[in-house]
């Protein structure tokens, strides 16, 4: 991470504001070994890249505007290391497919424009799964989101208040002129932290047609509780999904990471309880080991397996990959930079 | 904006020359809401990078060589942020489609390889348009450019002696082995400038086909004029150029932009006078508004309509979308770093 | 090369390792003037980027991990800076197509995982040809190697003991599920310096089915010797190669480079004795030059020409392109920073 602060020669026009500006160039390089089984396809053995983070190079940076106010933007690339090429997680041959936008910070909230994460998956990575949507065992798969990011999105963050801040989101359709709804988005969260405990709810709504009656919808209620040796982390959702002909569901997650020293172990039981006329039910079981070499380096390893019934089709995957089989093995090593 | 100064150790080979290098990463991030309507597809709501000026990422340096030589270098590359892809106006999945060349700079001048801009554009931006190509109302629409960069460019741009410069390039056109004349591109600009007055006479010619019988060409003659309390453009373009059918025109404009603290108006007139056998007529007045939050973020508004003749396609667009109807206006926010 | 080293401050994890990180942005952009000749189509003259090293923008870093370990990363995109586009010379559309991988460091070897050279081509381009792979008269056109870079690569270096050293590469094939063998590398080197000798044999297989009856393999004898006034280069080459109908070949290259102040004079003769049924036979001849304007800069002047005997097909290329005829002449400027 590369950060340099620049104090701007104060422009008469702006006399007695301080500008300062900082530019950053950060990222994650994440490899390592993904043995996949169980799948149609029989064994497989890869070399992947972004199995616990999805590899990343980007760009951020923030400017003082005075009275209390700032200017805010991220670009970042995501990288498929193994190949060399974009990520293919977020979308083939996008340069800034991770996150790309503008905004403005007050007192009274943060406005930000462009391809943005939607409330939902903010929630789900980030309250819910003691994986944080990395590594076999990472909740995505089976607990689903009609999207992790929006594209052409408005987004406001509330201040936080006693601990409680919100967020909604409104991602323009733009798919065909006088057509707006359809491919819009929408979504929003709220919730509270003090530091020890943390619950947050997440609505996200993705519009798949100028009709709305094959619209995606998801809700989330999600805590965690930062014990003296243990997180525990419990969640709950209520979906109704068209990807891969999901269908209806309802998903509920328990989870625990201990941290112990450099070493952090984490599981998670994931039960998906299909309610459409497949009745596609699943468990996951997820175990995963980190390792810290430094407070930026970490090797890991995980193991998770998926119990389908009724001839659901839920893989094991990890952050940049959906997986081929029920059973996976990750072992790897990550970078921040 | 980050820039870091390197002094080289000497190496015994070039012992008294003091070799000092810079690096720059820099950028644009402009996010805004764009409103387009009377197009054929109705009324059009949208969040647009690039409104006011193309949202880029790039890398640029300068090496002092000795001698009053210098060797420089920019790699630019150009993002639409609403989505996190390539910019769409340049060129689809074109790493650094807006700027990428090489050169040395001496007393003799500059000579310069890659891709770049051409000497017309940079007439069309940098002396006609009060808009500088950005916002509703910019003239990029209206007055025609046979390209705004040029492939495999030689470019030379002189010295400046009593406030004249030139400049001078060649694109190779590399389209058909033994072919060379098919898509080369030829172009130059003369221009005078003592910091009050500007004027600059500039020519394209982009060859496409090897008859060489409907080759665009494009001449501009522009002018402005800093006034104590405004700046004021004129400017007037002869043109043949075979995209989208529009043929023989001569174009003239008239603008003003006026700075006011940290605010600034803008305006423009644009006629359009056909001369094929379509008789494409237009004409366009376009109102801009920018809020400088500081040296390096403003706010903006502009609003832009055309009349068009005779079954005449024009539409109002930005500095990043053609547009899709003959009345847009744009609300945004642009942070330069 | 804008290079940050930051200490970070110690965690209490790792209380008395001190953590330092380092990253760089780092390039090359090399333009120049290509004029082919005595291909099917014609002689042809182009603006080309990359003729003696492709262009590029890398970001690369270290972390100094404790216990003589270190954690390193390289991410390097190619450009071909004559028009935008990723360099072509690489894989078309591909982000980070030059390397892209993470490894850890320490007295035992380094393993690096992701996207890497192969072991014989750092021989072809180490070791075996003064042109180190650039401009006309460089060894990549005749010298078959199948396969510059290898996805997908777990890659061991082991430490250098009395000036011997290794390293062994592993790429999986990944191309169908349940058959890894297709598509899979493998390769590896041993060599010897001690700064004046430089000697290395090289091994490459790439699988191009299950197979296993179309295989390339390329093996390589290739040293190189630092006399006082010139540093002499030979090298010898057994292939087996599918690519282009190559298929069996002896090749053998003899060079030199003699530096005289900030000039550089290369030269070198390449043999190549077809093996299989085509007998396809051919020499060329290479002579270039390089001044030095610094220790970043340079200018570049190339020739090469071959000799094609039985209807063998070998063109002249330069670093960044195969070549179109049996004649080339390069020019241009290469700026490293």
């Amino acid at each position: 991470m590369k950060k340099s602060l620049i104090a701007l020669a104060c422009a008469s026009a702006f006399a007695g504001s301080a500008n300062a500006q900082s530019l950053t160039t950060y990222g994650i390089v994440d490899m390592g070994f993904v043995g996949e089984s169980g799948g149609t396809a029989g064994s497989i053995d890869k070399i992947t890249s972004g199995a616990q983070s999805g590899t990343r190079l980007g760009f951020k940076g923030t400017e003082d505007l005075g009275n209390n106010m700032k200017a805010l933007f991220v670009l970042e690339t995501g990288i498929a290391a193994d190949t060399g090429g974009f990520s293919a997680s977020t979308a083939s041959n996008i340069a800034f497919a991770r996150q790309a936008f503008l905004g403005l910070q007050s007192d009274a909230g943060t406005l930000t424009l462009g391809r943005q994460y939607t409330p939902f998956f903010l929630t789900l990575n980030g309250v819910a799964d003691p994986f944080a949507s990395g590594l076999a065992g990472n909740a995505q798969n089976l607990i689903p989101h009609s999207g992790i990011r929006m594209n052409n999105a408005v987004k406001y963050a509330s201040p936080i208040f006693s601990g409680i801040s919100a967020e909604v989101a409104y991602g323009f359709g733009e798919s065909t002129a006088g057509a707006d709804r359809a491919s819009r988005n929408v979504g929003g969260s709220i919730g509270y932290s003090d530091g020890t405990l943390n619950v947050r709810l997440a609505h996200h709504r993705a519009n798949n047609s100028t009709t709305g009656t094959t619209d995606d919808t998801s809700t989330m209620l999600a805590a965690n509780y930062k014990f003296e040796v243990a997180k525990v982390f419990a969640a709950y959702s209520d979906n109704d999904v068209q990807i891969s002909g999901r269908g209806k569901s309802r998903d509920f997650l328990i989870g625990v990471s201990v941290p112990f020293g450099n070493h952090t172990f984490i599981a998670s039981y994931i039960n998906k309880d299909g309610r459409s006329a497949t009745n596609w039910d699943a468990r996951q079981i997820g175990l995963g080991y980190t390792y810290a070499l430094s407070k930026r380096t970490n090797l890991y390893a995980a193991w998770a397996s998926i119990d389908n019934k009724n001839g659901a089709p839920y893989t094991v995957g990890n952050n940049s990959e959906p997986g081929t089989g029920d059973r996976a093995v990750n072992l790897g090593v990550r970078h921040t930079f």
